[in-house]
């Protein structure tokens, strides 16, 4: 438990009305999106970056942890105060667009800023964030910077990184730091912005991010693609992105997947497909959407396309996405218990990374359905058994192991987009090196030699 | 100088036919594109990474210094040895694409792979490396790595940066780690790859680089507009861009430029124009290319173009890139002596940032023709002097420094693409503060605690 000394000092940093350290917001505050819980000793909003360093400043120097926080949406327990100490949270004051600059087509936001709600300003003056990851209602752009989210959106616009210009940043000491500019090149210093992204909160505050924008795009159109065989779908997935076609989104359902959202919600879905590929195209002009269109429907036959339909108005599109949007709740018929995992591959090996899972499905006896962002290699693995039988719940972690092990031996990673957090910490010796782990210990000294951010994140205790 | 031992052991770790240290090869390593030299006590050819790791292990521990180069080809002296010690070369056999990988795009390489090189091979399979650098015929992959360099069609393509998706890299100690996947997705642990990018070989040494390729375009349009005023040219530039339409390059010259390139070339350009924007639209169908020209067209015209013209083949198309790509020895009518910046702003301020520059050149009487990639407001920024006058170098110097003083007041930076090295070493304060500096220093030591690698580079001394 921390001093009331220190509270007492946080507060008058902050003020009365931006600390809270009573049982009902501990609890609030110690929760993310995978149920494990663990109270925080106080929960800080700071109103501005010098609040920021000072509260950095005094903990660094008593040796407080600090564990920055943004909607606490994270699947990995990234924002847990799993070593107790303060929470920072940007959603009371910190959560500001500070500017939108359509000259230079740039974002200034603060680390509290919702991802949809940025989305939604920048798409009122014509331009386009393109990061959308599922949690994009509730989810911070702080948050999304601190774990390199991804989305729907990624085969053709990439993640939070690719739109990353610079960052205003908090040290552990206090100092503040300014890394790039709202220019599109900048090679002066070191990359810090770089290093920062997908860190996790365990390097700096970040207390201010400038977003490169970009034109939106007139028009979307959608086409869902049913094939017989999941191998089939997956060949078609890097044969089309090959093709000189790059589609928005390349999103695939398997066949478990497919059943679980028909006995969910009925929607007619072709139940005994071995998967759907659902599809986004976009530009500016009909005719270039048409040749998209064209061109993934040829490459979709070539390769066992059974059906393929084009979304012919807003109502079909959304028809074909909710069976994608609806996946991952309708999977749960399949056990209470899922062990949801984001593995990455390279495109080209994701034929033979579904069928190593469903051989591990096979062997412990589990249905393993996937789904998810095949255009970038992201298959969305949920391991689901029956969350009050501790003898399921024991065999779905060794069947992930197995998971881990089968992606990394096909050259993939980890995570695509959840980050490590606490949940895939003890796998990260899986994926690194001792060498690779030390070099991370190094980085993580240089910028918080006392441990206080966000301590035993990332396999890094 | 270096021990006679020290050598001695190097070569048993290379072999005698790859460490050279007779003058001959010291004189031809001591250069870069910047006309300062420093000779290095040797010249060391690695024949692979086992032998960039055996001989870090050994400089490290026997506190020798490393300079990795690519061709030297560099305008801010990053490959010179200004502290002495060993150049590493990857030219003789570490220059190698070890795969073009066309099911997942992606390609992989050692350090001492020509850029051009690299471009043709992919373009023979139909994909394609965007990066470009004026110095792509010679420069190596490794160098544009270590300096993030961008070329003509980051405007829409984005730079080095952009297309690194993974590296494996040698540390001082000679531990060799691998950063990033052949995916386009990866948030399992820290970003190293994006630190090591632009750090300009002060923290690692890259071994291998796997670049992302994309599809090639299948065709390329080439469009002129010439301006009555350099102000109009800037104000259209970010008008196109914030348009909607997002050309390949959008290039400009101004006026001394285009004088400079005629009294040279004698192609007749209008001489008297304020400047002139070339611009490349690229995509799949004619009616796009069509499409964005017709844009381009409409934006330049509201923003006082006289005289919009689109290449009509080939020929014409190279004939409106002659002067941009001959604009850089034609300066050299205006002095021998260039100190040729890479300022880049927002590009919004660029109207201001020339209208600065040229206060600047009336202060110090001097001519200070820029041309170069406005469409990511990159201004090459020429201060053209007679060199054998030491009193008109001085004065060069003076302007120099109030060149990059109204570039950071802008919020711009001292480079976009050249680096930091040595030669804009003494600027750096203006750009960092000093806790951005002790940030650089801690990363610095994180990797190098014993400073072996490029010392004395990116004002890090």
């Amino acid at each position: 438990m921390i001093d009331k000394k220190h509270l007492k000092k946080l507060s008058s940093i902050v003020g009365d009305d931006n600390i809270y350290s009573d049982k009902a917001h501990l609890i609030a505050y110690s929760y993310d999106a995978t149920r494990e819980h663990f109270e925080p000793d106080a929960v800080l909003f700071p109103r501005n970056e010098a609040d920021i360093s000072e509260i950095l400043k005094y903990c660094n120097e008593h040796r407080i942890v600090i564990v920055p926080r943004g909607a606490g949406s994270g699947f990995t327990g990234g924002a847990l105060p799993s070593s107790g100490g303060i929470i920072l949270g940007f959603e009371k004051h910190m959560n500001k667009i500070l500017e939108i600059d359509m000259k230079n087509m740039v974002a200034i936001v603060q680390p509290g800023v919702i991802n949809m709600d940025l989305q939604r300003a920048v798409e009122e003056v014509g331009l386009f964030y393109p990061p959308d990851p599922a949690s994009q209602d509730y989810s911070t752009i702080g948050g999304n910077v601190s774990e390199n989210a991804g989305g729907m959106r990624a085969a053709k616009y990439g993640i939070t990184k690719d739109y990353v210009m610079a960052t205003r940043a908090v040290l552990p000491n206090g100092d503040v730091i300014k890394a790039g500019k709202r220019t599109i090149k900048d090679v002066a210093g070191y990359n810090i912005s770089g290093i920062l992204i997908a860190s996790e909160g365990t390097l700096a505050v970040l207390s201010e991010i400038t977003l490169k924008l970009i034109p939106k795009p007139k028009m979307t159109k959608t086409a869902m693609g049913v094939f017989s065989t999941v191998n089939d779908a997956m060949e078609a997935v890097y044969k089309t992105m090959a093709s000189g076609i790059t589609p928005v989104a390349m999103e695939f359902l398997d066949n478990l997947t497919i059943r679980a959202v028909e006995q969910t919600y009925h929607k007619g879905l072709p139940v005994d497909a071995g998967a759907i590929l659902i599809t986004d195209v976009d530009g500016n002009l009909e005719d270039d959407l048409d040749y998209q269109l064209s061109e993934i429907k040829r490459v979709f036959n070539e390769n066992g396309c059974t059906e393929f339909k084009i979304a012919q108005n807003a109502k079909e599109a959304a028809d074909i996405w909710f069976a994608r949007r609806n996946a991952s709740q309708s999977i749960t018929v399949y056990g209470s218990k899922k062990l949801n995992e984001d593995v990455t591959v390279p495109r080209a090996v994701l034929p033979e990374l579904l069928e190593r899972f469903y051989a591990i499905a096979k062997k412990y006896d589990v249905n393993i359905p996937c789904f998810g962002h095949t255009g970038d290699g992201n298959v969305h693995t949920n391991v689901m058994v029956d969350g009050k039988d501790p003898e399921q719940v024991k065999i779905a972690h060794e069947a992930i192991v197995e998971v881990f092990q089968a992606t990394i031996d096909l050259g993939g990673t980890l995570s695509g987009e959840h980050g490590i957090g606490l949940a895939k910490a003890p796998y990260m010796r899986m994926a690194f090196s001792e060498e690779e782990m030390n070099l991370f210990k190094s980085i993580k000294m240089a910028f918080d030699p006392n441990n206080i951010l966000n301590p035993a994140k990332m396999g890094l205790n």
